[in-house]
């Protein structure tokens, strides 16, 4: 159950032809079901009467949503010159779903919203019209003016947090990206997010070795005791619970889990695929580091399913109740 | 429930010092409730009686050891010149472990045994006494006169399979390591051992990309489309039915997994995290591609816990089960 928040949450609709409309505005639907607070979508009308009938109200202030909460879906609306079909992406939709990014991002910096919760975009419809940065995460880190490295992309399930140290790299770069810095920085951004987001004074953070059973005291690999043994070391003189590096294959079982508060893992897939082998569906993708809540669904836009009513509402259920958790724990420790 | 098989199974000890004399003991006392068939023990009768006080059964011949079951664990006697104490292991012990094993299989290549269940051994140990594979698989391949790169290692659970095409590498000289002939080869090995183990008249496999998002069209990495695709479709070419590359993140949870007999991976991670998160009490290691079936529990000698009484028997049960389930497969389609 999520606590009340002082403001709604801001929830950019994501690309107008991808999932997101539909998911969010099931979320509404829903609203009691999956106990979700009081929140405002952003983005264009259009897309989501395309894909639902059920009642909009467009707000032009986060303020007027919990009002209109209670009877329809509080929407700011941000028009599309020519709304996109569902499973279309466009130029034009990827213009609308930056600039409800950014405005759910300044409306959480000033208070107005407590949280950011992000639909779905594409990123090649992005990246055709000049943008930079590898992914929503980095640009919302941008915008919060704290630097890429300081920030910590954890999933966090009902019983499993992992946060790759390393993200979007072919396998073969991986043992090269990995710093004894880059590990440090990540592992900083995760404790305190754990403190932060989820109340956890004394949080307890498990390191992954990046070789078969954590390098086998050499003999499978050396990044073990040159890179991640040092940085493992640091974290303790600072005063942080933290062990390892523990052997990934054996992490991740359900005795082992209840050992730490988080799971910090060298590379994307072994940071994904646990998360989602255990929690699949209610998984939620949480931007650690930053002065504001920001979280999301661990899905993409789908443009195969949009529009036909098949798109699963309930992990942007999970990412707008972990939001409004999250939200409700900075207030109770501000 | 196991079928019967026409005659034991020969379950080697592995080395004397680790705890694989304890679960294999534990497995006999706890034979009704592990629906367990008639098996052999082979090793060091000491090492047994060390860590408990259950009858032991000297026997000469697995054909003796049918009518001791009932009252006694059968056991082969390996003598060992000087009892090793649990949790010390030794040189001698070493050779005592690879005795037992080479008896075990060739007691099931004459036929005299229906399997081959394998105790886990100290490479370190065996290393020190020349011995030159990498694991008990390879020497069991050899053993049976077959390459090491036509077998693979199947990890076995209730929901889920996995096989790595490349297992003890470091992470840095996996990407490397792959390649179209190894994928074809291990691909193969996985779906004929399907049939012959499991039963799958047409088994399906998927295989893993190597990459993040299986390398998202080439933007994070080439070998999906240099290695992976080519030796899918060679494999479909030749009638198998076999699917990916897959992003190995969204490859293992509840419904993905209802798609496929077993998943083909890239590296020893990407296959034994899933396995170990999902299924860490009961994934049994079974290598397809043998003359013979041979399995075992996925765990190590564990001397840190060994003569404490405190390990854990349900995995070597899991693969006594397993390795009589697929034993009297063979026999049927036999």
């Amino acid at each position: 159950m999520a606590r009340a928040s002082p403001s709604p949450l801001a929830i950019s609709l994501g690309d107008p032809a991808g999932i997101g409309p539909e998911v969010i505005a099931k979320c509404w639907d829903h609203r009691s079901d999956f106990a979700l607070p009081p929140f405002v979508a952003i983005g264009d009308a259009r897309s989501v009467s395309t894909v639902w009938d059920g009642p909009v109200e467009i707000v032009d202030d986060p303020r007027q949503a919990d009002a209109a909460f209670d009877h329809a879906l509080p929407l700011i609306h941000i028009p599309l010159a020519d709304a996109d079909s569902p499973g279309h992406p466009s130029v034009a939709g990827a213009h609308c779903s930056l600039d409800a990014l950014e405005l759910a991002v300044g409306l959480a910096r000033s208070g107005s919203a407590a949280a950011v919760v992000t639909g779905p975009v594409s990123k090649e419809q992005l990246y055709a019209i000049g943008f930079q940065h590898p992914g929503q995460t980095e640009f919302v880190a941008e915008r919060c003016g704290v630097s890429p490295g300081n920030v910590a992309m954890m999933l966090a399930g009902p019983t499993l947090r992992t946060v790759p140290v390393t993200t979007h790299l072919p396998l073969r770069a991986v043992a090269a990206a990995v710093s004894s810095g880059l590990i440090e920085s990540r592992g900083r951004a995760t404790l305190r997010g754990l403190q932060r987001n989820f109340g956890i004074a004394e949080p307890r953070l498990a390191i992954a070795g990046l070789n078969p059973h954590a390098g086998e005291g050499g003999k499978l690999g050396q990044e073990e005791a040159d890179l991640i043994e040092p940085a493992i070391a640091a974290l303790v003189a600072e005063g942080w619970r933290v062990t390892g590096p523990h052997p990934a294959d054996t992490m991740f079982h359900a005795r082992a889990r209840a050992n730490y508060d988080a799971a910090l893992c060298m590379y994307h897939d072994q940071a994904l695929i646990p998360i989602k082998a255990l929690h699949f569906e209610d998984a939620v993708n949480v931007t650690l580091g930053l002065p504001i809540v920001r979280t999301a669904p661990d899905h993409g836009t789908a443009f195969n399913i949009a529009g036909q009513d098949r798109a699963d509402a309930r992990p942007m259920a999970a990412a707008i109740r972990m939001a409004a958790e999250c939200a409700a724990q900075r207030m109770e420790m501000a």
